[in-house]
């Protein structure tokens, strides 16, 4: 991208609204350049007249320099660290006039974008988590790491935390999307977790240096966090609670929706249910069932299903059905046996003396036991 | 039906095992009194010789009596009280040898079997059920019955046992198939829930009195649990237990199936969210789901999706845009509401005041902040 257009980015970037869809929708048709000199003209109605005030106190090259000295680079469409996925965001929804490719990100850290974006998940949830919901948030993050894939989350309390450190605990990668500027942390209590991801791994930002949280920046965050990633689970979320506007955004965008169970009698797993219930998203209990979802298809369930066998299962019919007959809490003879099995009593006496070999059953006296172990 | 087809069929009740296929299928196609000639002539060479053996000693006029003075009567297809949900039998599954219509029921209660049957659901679960488990179910049982619908159930402990119990807190309906015999009891500590069921509304049974508990007649007992109700919720239910049969065979019938969701933590809740992952099952968290899912289209969705209203749909886009532009922790002006929200000053203005009538937010100093309550 050339410098002029860049810098056009930088200006619209620290006066307009992260996501505001009209700004960024016209960014995407003329260029930044273009819309910037329609507001120094006025001549494009569509904009808030409110715009074109702001930006006569806009100083792109100093806010750019102030970022830089912090460690906070402008990333841009065109860039190679720029991840595709946010590409799609171009022909998703518009949420409470939110939407749409983001004009610019602000990001630090010591990778490339790119490179974390191209294999990751999104774990995210209530603040109000339970126990219950960060552990299972924690091992999700654990899991998901492990193999590789980076745990993107908001860096909120409750759930995105113990995402975020699951994902630390095993130094795994992973990375936050804040509603605020890069020098703001956002919650404030979590700013050693935020200074360890920009240290280790990335924090990303669609708000300028200086920008502080509002409600619609966690709206416009939370469409980042859904198109940066393969899939979005959602491990507790109260019934239409925040948690879930990821969930809808990655659901418009047509990313995996994935949704951790809980308790029906606990609040913050009602918006998970309805998740499942109503929006069809797939409920998931384990990292590797995460993995299966955004991975290559097989890799994960192969592993599932063997460690799922039942050595009954490698049983013949007429072997479980004998060993069926076996009556539940006495013992019986080969004839009995036979009846309620439905076979001929030689093959029946044939058979339990396989099932004692495989330790199924065992005899006593000429009549016969399950194996209590 | 004639006496004499009635007289065979419960010879053969007594001879045959529950749910034997092949003798299902072969009465299904030729009636009892053939299938009991053939024996009689060992002339079927696809029934056990053991069949023919057993018949000499069977005295269906005596069982019959015996069984009537317990009040035990033998209901067959034709019969009024006979429900028609069994007849999908004959075109259901066969899981080890076990499948189609019974040749028979024994039945004890003063209610018409079919008339529980028309309106119910299954509720069946681990015997190893845990305290959350067991609290679904019995909120599951009572609200189902209190709707009218006949909860039908295994008699087991744990799930099937709080199920029955919910339902008779509300006098509502319930009736338990019986792997045994109706003066067996399995499991004998539940006799008093038992002899209730028998005084108040109905036990059924594919064995005859007499017959005891084995593991083969679980599964045939299990089919007749999902074949006579009109969907099946598994509450709790360990990976590949026996609780999924009932599951399995509902499935198999095409009817309903649904789960209770759990902490991924409880091994009692492994099986109900395979279930929901692979098997498609519905999701339930309350009566009410479970009753939308066998009841008239929409009667009980209607009532949720209203309980579940937020005041916030009723705003206007606008409205909605400027409230989420007040700061989440602090005061601000209109001006820099107006910026965050993308809209001109006095249309915010406009609708702060109305934001401020509906009780959204609250000014002070000339700054508004989110109404705390």
């Amino acid at each position: 991208m050339a410098d002029d257009e860049r810098l056009a980015r930088v200006t619209l970037s620290l006066i307009g609204e992260p996501g505001d869809a009209k700004l960024t929708s016209l960014v995407g048709r003329l260029g930044a350049t273009r819309v910037l000199a329609g507001l120094r003209d006025q001549t494009d109605p569509e904009l808030s007249a409110d715009l074109g005030q702001r930006l006569a106190a806009a100083r792109p090259e100093d806010e750019l320099e102030h970022a830089a000295r912090r460690g906070v680079r402008f990333v841009v469409p065109g860039d190679e660290e720029w991840p595709s996925g946010l590409d799609d965001l171009a022909s998703g929804p518009t949420v409470d006039r939110r939407g749409g490719i983001p004009i610019g990100l602000w990001v630090r850290g010591p990778h490339r974008l790119n490179d974390l974006a191209n294999r990751s998940v999104a774990i995210v949830g209530s603040r109000l988590g339970t126990t219950y919901g960060e552990a299972i948030a924690s091992e999700l993050g654990a899991g998901v790491a492990q193999a590789g894939h980076c745990v993107v989350s908001g860096g909120a309390i409750g759930i995105d935390y113990a995402a975020h450190r699951g994902a630390l605990a095993v130094s795994g990668p992973t990375l936050a999307v804040l509603p605020c500027g890069l020098d703001q942390w956002y919650p404030k209590t979590h700013a050693p977790l935020f200074e360890k991801l920009a240290s280790d791994w990335l924090v990303v930002s669609e708000t300028p240096p200086g920008g502080v949280a509002y409600r619609t920046r966690f709206l416009s965050r939370n469409r980042l966090i859904a198109a940066l990633t393969h899939g979005t689970v959602v491990v507790e979320a109260a019934s239409k609670s925040g948690a879930l506007s990821t969930a809808n955004w990655a659901a418009g965008l047509g990313r995996p929706l994935m949704g951790v169970p809980g308790p029906v009698t606990s609040a913050v797993s009602e918006g998970v249910h309805e998740m499942i219930r109503f929006r069809n998203a797939a409920l998931v209990t384990r990292s590797e069932e995460v993995l299966e979802m955004v991975g290559e298809a097989g890799q994960y369930a192969l592993d599932f299903r063997r460690a799922q066998e039942d050595p009954r299962d490698r049983l013949s019919v007429d072997a479980r059905q004998v060993l069926d007959a076996v009556p539940v809490q006495r013992a019986a003879d080969a004839t009995s046996i036979a009846r309620v099995a439905g076979l001929r009593i030689p093959r029946v006496e044939e058979l339990l003396e396989e099932l004692h070999q495989a330790g199924f059953v065992v005899n006593r006296e000429g009549r016969w036991h399950l194996d209590p172990g």
